[in-house]
């Protein structure tokens, strides 16, 4: 298996600015923007900037940095949408769930009694995204 | 929601060693063992060892330190299991998925076109468990 890292996966393209994002917070080394096949409304992924095709290759140092992120980012989510809990995901290789090879996170509101949508049964409503986006926005703000 | 650390859940008994586990891995911070209700085989569960309920509460210094051991366990179980891919979850409250209530990943080894276990369907053959153990610390010493 040829596991290395290609530039042109679409998240890659987004961090080059090629694809608009629904995006909800940015720093020197990290993005994090809404799922547009979300799991739960309020999906968000989290990413190093830096390129890496997913945890198994990733700079630990990028991972230290990332860490503190993804708990600011969940503890916004849950505020954000109101969540009962948070579920992280973070995939590895085909097998394991990946389908964009940038290292991201994923990190989903969840509330009692609702099992999960299956990821990838559509997009979402853009207007919908960008709404969420800017409630995650706010809460990170807090 | 009292959303407090409680003192007696099973992986604080676990870490005050009143409850055995099949040992992975342990230093000073963290400690790693197999849950007994896998996924998959070589389902691994990595923990700080610090107290919090999970990632919304927990420690940022406690998650940056933590996270490159979970970057390892990853590999390792890959490697150990000869696994095609590797999904990382961590759940956070019941509606996120988390049924004990110590801050806990889960290290999933995953195979091309093997579904997932149900979770909690059953304990697994201890002997099963003790040889996995076995296969992950080898695979952690590479």
């Amino acid at each position: 298996m040829a596991a290395t890292y290609e530039n042109d996966n679409i998240f890659a393209k987004i961090l080059r600015g090629l694809i608009p994002c629904h995006k909800v917070y940015e720093d020197d080394d990290a993005i994090a923007f809404m799922d547009v096949m979300p799991q739960s409304d309020g999906h968000v992924l989290v990413l190093p900037k830096a390129a890496s095709r997913n945890l198994l290759d990733a700079d630990p140092a990028v991972l230290a940095k990332l860490a503190p992120l993804l708990q600011r980012m969940a503890v916004a989510a849950k505020a954000a949408f109101d969540a009962d809990g948070i579920s992280l995901m973070q995939f590895n290789e085909g097998a394991g769930g990946q389908t964009v090879f940038h290292l991201h996170f994923h990190i989903i509101p969840r509330y009692d009694g609702v099992p999960l949508n299956a990821h990838g049964r559509g997009m979402e409503d853009p207007e919908v995204l960008a709404a969420n986006a800017g409630k995650l926005r706010a809460a990170l703000a807090v």
